[in-house]
């Protein structure tokens, strides 16, 4: 998994029938981490917010998250750091 | 999943048969995205135009976008962004 | 999927028996693609030929071209580009 | 796989349930390693510790680490390097 | 699949069961493959040895070559170059 900071949100308005109801946050990988400073768009499924660090999985990983089995999504927010400021 | 713009598209004669009827858009990856500015190729499930700013699924997602079950795909538009204007 | 040009082929006698009559086409990813200018070894399902110009699936997608499924491979030529001298 | 040293480990508390009980670790990867120097979070199903050379599993071979079957998880430590002071 | 040439082995007494008796080989990329440079860690299934030029396969496609169904890997050598020497 990596490690990154929810930055903000998108909206697609037309998209694949099951992605109805599902919430596109861009996540900043951390300096450190494997893709460092790049952006990606996961879908979330621990209810994370803006500004906050989040354990990002990657994959068939992603389709394992809860309420996203069969959907057509490739990185899922799984988790939210505790001690996330204190990452780089 | 990453977001680009639809720059274009590519035809394919000789194809593998459960190609048939699809249609290749070239995707550019947006300079924030992970894969900045490169160019992948992504067959499209919801009817995304030259200049649109698109969600792309990569890897098994792509088969789960509608249509693409057993086909050959590893990446697909899934979903056109709102706002894509105004995202770098 | 990914753009390149078949710059020549590998022969493997030691091989996965699975891969026994499989050809191995090296193709070299065109400058605007995502891995620019690097080059991968592909199976082949389409007859390609050295000079031209390819679609290569990657991933479980290589698995679904025709002749590939429970082979070891994870990158296959599933189309040839109509027009692949324009593209750069 | 890819040869790396756990370098610490994060806490989620808010995660997806099915990752209840899991030790994320963070692993910083052998400057030879592809994706050098950079850092990723697996899970751990071999009892690793910090400062020890680890060998990660990413992708769906992650899942097949033991007890992370079905788990939305992306790279685990499956095993422990013998001599892994004496590699870079 | 990519092209690499095998420049040792790393020994874990600590992993996963399912990896019992599995040698890991360590790949170094060759120069003009994706990755080109790195080395990566892949399990053998045609008898590889050091200094040999070698086809490796990742992700899914490991876990189909002889030997490893259900084994947490995701590289492995399924084929020995015939002609490696001519290959940079």
């Amino acid at each position: 998994m990596i490690i990154g900071t929810v930055v903000g949100s998108v909206v697609s308005t037309r998209k694949a029938d099951r992605l109805v109801g599902s919430k596109f946050m861009i996540v900043e990988l951390l300096d450190s981490m494997q893709g460092a400073g790049w952006r990606l768009v996961a879908v979330d499924s621990v209810g994370a917010g803006v500004g906050e660090t989040v354990l990002v999985a990657t994959g068939g990983a992603a389709r394992l998250a809860p309420g996203y089995d069969g959907a057509p999504v490739d990185a899922a927010i799984v988790g939210i750091i505790d001690d996330g400021a204190g990452l780089s």
